[in-house]
């Protein structure tokens, strides 16, 4: 069939260099056992997992839900609002309820796959965690008033909104730690610490804090699992509420869980770059002056500065 | 290390259900060589094609650069209108060069890998194409005004712009047939493609078209490779400008390339289902009526309808 | 400062061939003045103009928000639909108003920029058009009925609503009439010709069709602005309703707007292939076969076939 | 608390004009039960339906899977085309399988929600599949072989692959049919009439079809269910292969599914406009003119043409 | 009409498990007033506000119009980079114009709707800043060059131009302080917030910069709103530039926009870490040692070490 | 020709007030030699510049081949998970091997446009960084093991490797560093930076790291190019481990490039603030406690805290 002669198709290509040979390295990659975790149990582990994208994607969903003039549709009017909070929510509390059955199916200790048990757990904890949102807007609300009287670079209450890193950061903690609280540990840290990424400021999920909290500037900030913040709390930048030592038990292993950081009575201002380890207490209406290294406990309405704290220093310095 | 008991780690997941295996099918798949193509060159197949989605794009862009007020930025102010059309037109060449290359790849006889020819060379097409713009700036308006003449449905100008396949069709025409004479047969066929898809029109890019050209609704609308149409032509749906018979050489394969579509001079008019076949010619202002369907030469002025035309089908029926 | 000597800094490009030089090509392009039209108005024509693209978006939006289970979130619980249906509704309409506001900018005779009034007339417009969508939805539903009873292929209704091309014609086709019922014919063009593009159906917004109405396959069909379809008429691919002549004005322009497309009355069918052109009356009832081309009226309950018009066409046979 | 004065919070908008009242508008859109459809049946519907933009892509992905080089990654080296394959495979598949089990989950007629089976069964169907793809690129080779033969405008097999549209068409129904055959013939549908909606050829995927078939232009061609085709046939534009009369049972209702549509046999060419309607069979090799209207069989190596047909016409013109 | 009987259309869903009942978190969410802001004006919130996202992207264009070749088209040849940056200068400025005309609106203390005054404030803010760029992109360089002059890390300019922090910091600035000065604080400060979130570099749009400014690593500096900085000055990762106290008026609010930031003269370095609270005067040259707590004014080429503040500590240690 | 009296064509605005005249800054931005940079070589600078972004999409496609199951697809299959690391793999190998290309022609000393050397040569060293990723992948899955067993708060390595910016960082460093020691600095630098600004710690990719590496809470780490870390190693937010002091060369420039950053020796801890300046050793299994300030080497096994090295600091306080 000679008029075949010049019949072509491109379905072969002979590359110009020698290719690459990658077969042994993604056959090392895809290896499935990983020998260095001899505890590896495969029965735990072929479901999928929770995505950082679905997360971060719910979070600008309930800003939106939470602050539709600010972070949601800037044309909305009356009408469109209420429609636009109920989708939006919906939209939200559809993905997360996802992400839950997510973590449940992941953390199960014994691989019993009670399907429709992880399915109405999910449900129950979206429920829960849904009617907890008008209060966080009440909360936030309040951070944003404490922001505002707090900072004389403040024009109004829609910059704070919109630009003060310390509000992001609290809005992704109060997030954050109802799920802590509903058992959803994994996903808790997980939006801290996109809250953490795009703040610089590094709030564990565990800790619990109360109304009108302001940390201004905020890079550096790190506040521990099991501290406890009362309200009306002022924070700066670079300030560490840490804890002093970490227990391990016989085996050499982390003790983990018990409370081990500060508790911040209402109404304390805490200056930039301070350090305050262990579960000390700083009673109500204290200030705690820039740099100063604390660990022990301070009684209400106290002035802490470096040079009284000096020598405490001298004697405890290795106060890690 | 009794304490790495309980560490676990994601990596090897244990399918609920036997995963499909597909070694084989992609095996078959990847193949490379086509045994059906005894002729297969490799040599010739190891470069990268044109890509539609690249050509759809560049094809947006130059309908943006040609009207930048309906097809591109309805914001422009009168500065920034010549910055918005030497934007688009130069992202639009550049792309345009890389897929001419591709082309002249492709199709170089005997694999010689003269880099920097094909690139002169594609970068010459380029230049040569780019001045042809203004024209097709002043062809396509005297088909919009054309469109608007010749519907008593067209409102106003910028309708039949916005919605005429007719003017769609002819825009992707007159870019594909510009491509076709400057040697980029297989781009100006993708083009053409492209524009067929959208609006139902089908004409080859090697068919050669006057100014004022106008068809209406257009569905099924056929044009042939050696088609000739002259200035102010008038045609609507379902009318075929096609061969009457394909000569093959003497071992069977079609000869290829000869003029074998009709000539339509000016002013002619087409009505919808007329079936014109073979190299004949329908003289100046001629008039062919809806359905007709014509293997003969009309002389100018003529008016043929189907009854004129029944005698011819009767003798000449199987005309195809 | 001889220590700069390897301070280098990419900011100037010597390109490795000689660049195209653009510049009068792009200095043609955005020259303003089309001296080709003699009548180009400059006050008219500052305003942004509409967008296909917004105005496919609007199209889906509507779609959704009529079929939100087909067409919008296939995980729509019953509380979450009626969010769902208000936010997209509110989108839609959002969009159209803004268009509406551009088509009124562009065709206001004098110039006259009230704008306060054109923003209100949007306004009127949208809100007219948004209190029809109950009724939209009514129609439509008649229209997947009378589909599923046509036709022996289809298997179910969410068959019909998903897949056959003439739902979808009609869909876009009712959008359009109401948006040319109120004034909006060049969006109603626009709309009327993305349905076209996509289904190959050709209908002019400004064609009135009552429910129950199917087309089977499509391609092809045209149907013209001043047609008049009845109740649960059925048409097939490549069938034609439309005008026989124009007429013309004493200045030798295009008479627009006058009658002169069919009437066709309730329970018609029309075959494929069938051309009726003028404003004739098809009766009630009646069947016109398939590839018929009739201009004249039938009564109602007739049975037109070829073979009956044979003689028609002999003596009319440029009836175009 | 006077310092507070200033402060304020965009939290509600007070809009500049009357805002649209949807809620009505919106209470009917929602309104679950359909009344206009009695027999509506609640427990079969509270599943997710297939999306048109999933089949789309999984038409796109399996493309890029049989033809990697010309719809897939131009750059692919040899050794990456078998993970590209492998992986494009793999996606289009996982995406399949979730689109098999929402048919399956909206046809079950009794609703007994038996979810494992269900799974399973779409599983099998999904691996049945994917078997047959080598198979399908060996069809669709013979295909683009038998189009470049065809016609004297291929340039090369490059040319037909890229940018026929009966290539186009043929790849659709291809995977339609193999789905309609495995019993997923919603998708097939919705897979066909994207396939429609593109190349303007409307093929239904019950319609089985053999190797070397070519459809040239292809705008308005119409294949119905029970069509028959063999090998290496050859059709052009607006050819109709479609049903006599639709039979119905003693309640009025269509009887679906019996065969109604032509056998046509191997190497057959049938030419543009040609309607041929009924189960009738057009013999080996026979070739059928241009515009011609068939209701009867016909030999093989038959050569029919319309005066041949036209008694026939007024016998029995209102075929339809 | 019984043949209806399988009629099924999937219009209302019966959810597999109990839907939420969201309706009252979404009425809590949507009300309106927020009861908790008492000095609320809803007269002067029904206005769009600023978008944090169409910030970024101006941003990202005014780079890429800046240094076309590193953030803009990196294939830029030397014609089109001109239509490159006219065009990306317009996108970016058409952006902003819109944003200042929604911080206008938000900040008009009286509610005085004068439309057009806003409009053609905000065109001249716009033409103010756009006169600025060539000198932005002096200075920038100017920074650049310090970078590459003072880092022994830095291999050449482009790499200090494409990592470091400290110039994507700078960046940010200069765009957010020029609009500071033209009075569009809202927009600086959410400019500024953005480039905080990149680099962990928390400037003040208010604070005034001189040229060839290098900060190095940057994570938590923080400088204020009054800062002034002079020419040819270095700062390393954790510095403060900050207030020693917030004075209140009788009421006790705190009072804004007073100086209270330090000011750094030419050419002084200021090592990782320390501290200066205050208007106070770093002299020109002065040199600050890491950690360096500061509270006073340092004369022209002095050099502070963390010994030599010791006293100074222990005295106004609470300087906070 | 009066018909056309109202012909309307859209072609020139004119715009509702003074447009902007940017030419003026355009031409300046658009100069391409920048006067300031005496030594700008222009036959340098004509190539492509690497990409920011490509480099962010090299990262994250490289994250999801090493660790498919929480950065890939979490849907993946035994047999998907090999063809989806092997797809990954190439893509992003590919992309890679451009962007050392773009490095290789920016660095090129003498412009010898060597093209098939540099482009060996990336090929080459593309090959070199994958043979590196399976031990890649060991080395990470060593940190992730180190944070779960260094930090209470960690619950199980999934959340650590989900979690922890301490992971992120690393991973981005491995990635750098082996780019650096491929001679790519200038990807390696961008790469690092991109880290730098996700997670606030500061790593240079000149820095050698050993296994089990963990950083906890992280912000305002600085580690800089010359420093060696050895096994097993736990460092804590905001301590630096930086160079004492630039020594410049005869012409004032600064010696770039030699040793001056710390050496770190197995099982070192080192808390937060701590700060180690110059090539000093910290020996096997120390302890560096808060804030200290170091600037000489420490013995293995030593335990250093703030009040230890105050004497120093008093000394040399001014070590930076």
């Amino acid at each position: 069939m000679t008029s075949d002669r010049f019949i072509t198709f491109t379905s072969s290509p002979v590359p110009r260099m020698a290719t690459w040979d990658l077969d042994d390295v993604i056959t090392a990659l895809s290896e499935p056992r990983r020998q260095s975790f001899q505890s590896w149990s495969p029965e735990r582990t072929h479901v999928p997992l929770p995505s950082r994208e679905v997360l971060l994607r719910i979070v600008n969903l309930l800003r939106a839900a939470l602050f539709p003039f600010h972070f949601g549709n800037p044309d909305l009017g009356e009408t469109s609002t209420r429609y636009f909070v109920g989708h939006t929510l919906n939209e939200a509390l559809q993905l997360l309820e996802e992400q839950i059955r997510r973590e449940q199916y992941l953390i199960q200790p014994e691989c019993q796959w009670q399907e429709q048990q992880i399915k109405a757990q999910a449900r129950a904890t979206v429920q829960a965690f849904a009617q907890q949102l008008p209060q966080f807007k009440t909360l936030l609300e309040s951070d944003v008033v404490a922001a505002y009287r707090g900072d004389p670079a403040a024009k109004n209450l829609d910059e704070v909104l919109f630009c003060y890193p310390g509000i992001t950061a609290i809005t992704y903690h109060r997030i954050a730690h109802a799920l802590y609280c509903l058992h959803s540990s994994l996903l808790a840290r997980m939006i801290a610490e996109i809250g953490h990424s795009i703040t610089g400021i590094d709030i564990h999920p565990g800790a619990s804090i109360g109304q009108g909290f302001f940390i201004d500037h905020g890079t550096g900030v790190v506040i521990g699992e099991t501290t406890i913040i009362g309200d009306r709390v002022r924070i700066y930048q670079a300030v560490t509420l840490g804890a002093k030592s970490f227990p391990r038990d016989e085996s050499g292993s982390l003790v983990k869980g018990h409370a081990r950081h500060p508790v911040i009575e209402d109404d304390v201002v805490i200056y930039s770059g301070a350090t305050i380890l262990g579960r000390v207490t700083i009673g109500q209406a204290a200030t705690i002056g820039g740099n100063v290294w604390l660990t022990r406990s301070v009684p209400p309405g106290a002035f802490v500065s470096q040079a009284q704290v000096r020598e405490e220093i001298f004697d405890a310095g290795a106060g890690i």
